[in-house]
């Protein structure tokens, strides 16, 4: 008999609550330390219970990449619709930025996780989805990069799209990062996030195009 | 009876063996996971033995980031003798991400731990060295900073030391904190490290210099 409605329901209900409780164990206790045993724990289930939705604790680390990877992306779609190039990448920058501190336990897992890949490596539907602008950030940075070189934006001696990408990144990454280990540090002066977000993104960009002027003309 | 030189000698071998296999454990294991008692058994010590050295794990945490930001401004203290201030920011962000890199358990533990101040805050000398330029990398990238803008030299909307040095750090921070998560990931197509810090330094510095120009002439 085919499961009724209800029962695909609460089988998907009961299937977020496990990715919820185990991505959180994730980012608190390391992702060594979390066994599918003591996920199951933390919702009052039993692992056997547990293994009717997941084989192994790698199978949920790949499902929690593939949703969080994936919101990333999403929240990106809606800028692939502004037409200039050196705008879209200082606006992917905020609003990754944004992403971060609006989910910090989806960013840690992603990007603050070493060894995340040896445990969970990627299927090749996953290694294709790296690759395509529409699902992967990285991707659809890089991409915009490229077509802010195809139109001759940044200074004559970056060529390299990874290259540029990979501090694009770095930048953003740095204040994300440290906002969510820093943050809440009674000693560190904070300025507001978004001031920090807004010159990190304006300074960099500045810094590589061949016109820095063009950039206030742009925003 | 005074303690022979060779007993003194001993001592800090020992608390030297503590403190190391504690930054190793902090860092593998996350700060909440680890004990006294699991510090002594990984060195084959009972806690007891360990208590004679430190009162508890926030003391050995305290001690810790003692040694390591101390590092870090030692690292630090042979560029206060370049003139330029503008070179000295440049200088002083590569060298940064050389001390991620040649220690990674150090960095770890100094920048990508949450809540350390929370488990082991900082005593009145501590909060006194994190002001002092020759005991705290921050702060003396933040007077760097100051000195290039009394000079002039950032474009005139940039007046904010701190939110400037706040900028600079998280953009190191991202190359250098990318390189230690993400570093091996066979997923990556990683330009060298040394070109990626490069290109941060130097991109964060002339979107940020009045005369963008002067860079080149300045390294």
């Amino acid at each position: 008999m085919a499961p009724s409605e209800r029962q695909i329901q609460e089988q998907a209900a009961v299937k977020e609550k496990i990715l919820s409780s185990a991505r959180e164990m994730f980012v608190r206790d390391g992702i060594e330390a979390v066994s599918l045993r003591k996920i199951a724990e933390s919702i009052g289930y039993t692992a056997p219970a547990l293994y009717t939705h997941f084989a192994d604790k790698g199978e949920i680390l790949a499902e929690l990449c593939r949703q969080d990877f994936g919101a990333l992306a999403g929240h990106f779609n809606k800028l692939a619709r502004i037409a200039d190039p050196v705008e879209r990448i200082y606006r992917i920058g905020l609003g990754y930025i944004r992403f971060a501190h609006e989910h910090p336990n989806h960013y840690r897992l992603m990007f603050m996780t070493p060894n995340l890949g040896k445990i969970a490596p990627p299927s090749e539907a996953d290694i294709a989805a790296m690759n395509d602008p529409d699902q992967d950030a990285y991707a659809f940075l890089r991409h915009t990069v490229r077509e802010a070189l195809d139109a001759g934006r940044f200074c004559s001696e970056y060529k390299d799209a990874e290259l540029l990408t990979q501090t694009l990144w770095a930048g953003v990454h740095g204040v994300a990062s440290l906002e969510i280990t820093h943050g809440d540090c009674p000693w560190c002066d904070w300025r507001a996030l978004d001031r920090r977000s807004k010159v990190m993104c304006g300074a960099m960009l500045r810094g590589l195009l061949k016109n820095p002027d063009e950039l206030e003309a742009t925003l």
